[in-house]
């Protein structure tokens, strides 16, 4: 199948977008929540059960698959969509975040990033080229420009300095990717909170041509008011017939106020590790299954909720579950808290089809506002 | 439903014998193996997907239930089988082996056992009339006598003394445990390995008189050999009209010479407990998932197993996944462990009931002296 990339806009209400990612692999809905499988799964889940929830592509993270198992391994095995199971789409991230985080592991330098393993000590170079390479061994549909993620806050100089060297790095990237029918590559914006830099980094971003734009640099501290201040002008400096991205993002509050500020796409670990946590999010907020109320609750997380962890178990039961410390308890929250990110998804998608997202947003915080259920 | 629990023999080939439990709440194929759920969880699986591997029956534990979540709790919220979404039989155990095993912590008399909780240092006292009540606020199906299990090695006046213990606890047992239509009691065969001691217990066993009969105190150290010479004649001691529940076993190649010895029922944590530990078992015996040499190896763990595991994951996958430390290697080695066990005691159930066991027998010996599949 030679079928290309490409995105189409079915319908806009106010800044919001719906539509479609084509790519050879399937079709990505948007606006779309991607999973994140960092190390060739998403954890506690099964790839088919993702799919379940709504999931038109996953997430995979090139630092963690890039030490192990190693991306040379997986393009031997078939590639990553073979090798963990799942043959739709997947994005994968550049490494550049990752390494960037080793703080006292990692060196800087024009050519790249220096850093040793955090599984073995190894020392490794990731540079934009091979940043390229590995996405390409694991045969990733949508790579992601290598980049530095800057910091939050940084001076307007530091700022400068971080988004000139990510847009050389773009320029590299861009390079590096040349032209593979079928495969796209991402953009990625910086410019910290300065409007002017993040118009600047979109219009080199542009002139290099990308099948898709991130906003980077977000979700890193700067609270969702600061993000959302960014977020009133950074999408709108990107095309508006590609695909933009935001990283990272976020809790279901920071999705549907990006969405409403024109944002495609979004990874976050947050429903995959809070279920870990035995924390879960529903329409009312976020739950704390750990806490004692609800011990003896026959209850459902939630009583509206069609996922197996609802339809199936009690509240008490997902409590003792994750009191004893079992599997299950991450098994059940997981699946629960991915379904519920993809309802909310196909809520958004819904509602800008029917250019009804305002009271779509409307109802979504007035029943947060009520808040969890009365304990028994 | 009224049903009432019944044991039906299809087929006798030589001292192995297949049939069904009939029970309300469905049918136990025998020769059984039942996965053990301790803390209302069969570890890493979802009970549908236990249900699928072909299990007919779970193993609850009493011990670990009563002290959490608690059996009034459980039995408040409806039951074990609906708070753990389990709608086929359940048998417990008594308890009486986990708080045996607490060897600092229990104090044993007459009247019971005292000990102190693991979960948070509380005293608890189990007697065979508690234990009985435990089990019933869980909704047990099949019930099991509150007995000392003799540990081995033993003198004879010791395993005297432990049997004799034993059985004034199993009339006590039977004596609590009452009419209960529907649900069953089985006795627990002692005696260590002294055959007279154990034709004893088994008379004054079938004189009480039981729905089924455990050979107990078995797999706790003597070895396959000493098993074996017990199984000679254990299970000829207990009625051949009822279901022989051997406890705790086991290797597959424990259950094949204990079915060939007139066992109908396993409960084990070996296959759940190795799946979370990497270790796989196969046709060809058992197969360690850390092990470098599948590092590169596309090929799945049994390439004639039928399990979501081995349809669609490589060993190399298996590999990487375990020592990433990931929560989906233990949910498909579990998964295809569980398979493996279930689709042995189908393969034993049917070799029986065409009187073609000991051929099977020998094929199992044959596959296992291969051994596992060469390194690539």
């Amino acid at each position: 199948m030679t079928k290309n990339f490409n995105f189409h806009i079915n319908a806009i209400d106010g800044r919001a977008r719906t539509g479609v990612v084509q790519t050879p692999k399937g079709d990505i809905r948007t606006p779309a929540f991607m999973p994140v499988g960092t190390a060739a799964t998403v954890k506690a889940m099964l790839p088919e059960n993702v799919r379940a929830t709504g999931a038109d592509i996953l997430l995979g993270n090139t630092y963690h698959l890039m030490l192990r198992p190693g991306a040379e391994r997986v393009h031997n095995l078939g590639g990553l969509h073979k090798f963990m199971n799942w043959d739709r789409p997947i994005l994968t991230d550049s490494g550049g975040y990752q390494v960037m985080s080793l703080t006292d592991l990692r060196k800087l330098t024009e050519e790249g990033v220096k850093f040793r393993s955090h599984v073995d000590g190894s020392e490794h170079n990731l540079t934009p080229e091979y940043s390229m390479e590995i996405q390409r061994l694991l045969g990733s549909d949508i790579v992601m420009c290598f980049d530095e993620c800057t910091p939050y806050p940084a001076t307007e100089s530091e700022a400068r300095k971080s988004m000139d060297l990510s847009m050389r790095w773009a320029d590299r990237s861009r390079n590096a990717f040349g032209d593979r029918p079928g495969y796209a590559l991402f953009g990625i914006q910086q410019g910290s909170t300065f409007k002017d830099m993040r118009e600047e980094s979109a219009n080199k971003l542009i002139e290099l041509g990308f099948d898709g734009y991130a906003v980077g640099g977000l979700a890193v501290g700067e609270g969702q008011e600061m993000m959302f201040e960014v977020l009133e002008y950074a999408p709108e400096q990107l095309p508006s017939d590609k695909p933009r991205y935001l990283m990272g993002v976020g809790k279901p509050d920071d999705i549907v106020g990006a969405v409403q500020r024109g944002i495609d796409m979004f990874d976050c670990v947050l429903p995959s590790r809070s279920g870990r946590n035995g924390q879960a999010w529903t329409r009312m907020g976020s739950v704390n299954m750990r806490n004692a109320r609800h011990r003896d609750d026959s209850r459902p997380l939630d009583e509206n909720c069609t996922c197996p962890c609802c339809a199936n178990y009690s509240r008490a039961y997902l409590h003792h579950v994750h009191k004893a410390g079992e599997i299950i308890s991450s098994m059940l929250l997981t699946w629960h808290n991915l379904h519920y990110y993809q309802e909310l998804m196909q809520g958004l998608r819904d509602a800008i089809a029917a250019g009804t997202l305002d009271a779509f947003v409307t109802e979504f915080h007035a029943a947060r506002a009520v808040g969890d259920i009365e304990p028994l």
